[in-house]
């Protein structure tokens, strides 16, 4: 059973890879979120200031195998079981960063906060809803 | 370019799909995330208590077509950015919800505030890191 997904749009930023921070928590990076030409209307109501959730692929990611099921998170000396780390080695190579909207321009989004490369495809972008939103 | 993912698991659950939630945070609905043999090693270190991403594949969503790039959503009247909204129905249906981990037992995960349907193919699962763990 495979599932088949499409970019929506790739993250620009002229930030090096190997600046880059690997949380977005952590990072003031700023750059671009291109969407596709078909994708653009979807933009309307995203607003300065706001966060959004953005799914990416890890296209630069090693193939998984069933020996990195545990593995050794950056900073640390211990295994850790996959799902509880956010390594981009994964059994799906999808990435999940919150941003926030800094502009919307002709179709781009300007965001801060990246902890994406240069050239990842974008999946899907989301509002950003807190735990406490809905209760 | 085509991106190609494959489940992990499954969500299933004992509720009915119109009796279902459509957020997670407004679920108190109970059921469970069972993992494919090969991915039960990365379950190690999940908590009881703790929250958890869940990514999954809106399986049951009708093909993305132009015209919903805007949609009205559930209890609005105006069109909005498919960016803006959490519809099922998007150009990549992935979803995303914050469910606590009940109980780990034998690869399956035992959560609570489901709002997916039973037998929904599940992608990825993250540790949920608030936006102010970083900072």
């Amino acid at each position: 059973m495979e599932i088949i997904f499409k970019p929506i749009g790739w993250v620009r930023t002229s930030v090096p890879d190997d600046e880059t921070p690997h949380f977005y928590a952590v990072s003031d990076i700023e750059g671009t979120l291109e969407i596709l030409d078909e994708y653009k209307g979807g933009l309307a109501d995203l607003q300065a200031g706001q966060r959004i959730v953005v799914l990416f692929h890890f296209d630069r990611s090693p193939e998984f195998t069933p020996d990195l099921v545990r593995q050794v998170p950056r900073k640390r000396k211990d295994l850790r079981g996959i799902f509880s780390i956010c390594s981009p080695v994964r059994p799906n190579a999808i990435g999940m960063s919150v941003v926030e909207v800094v502009q919307i321009q002709e179709g781009k989004i300007k965001v801060r906060g990246l902890d994406m490369f240069d050239g990842t495809p974008i999946l899907d972008i989301k509002p950003h809803a807190p735990m406490e939103q809905g209760k």
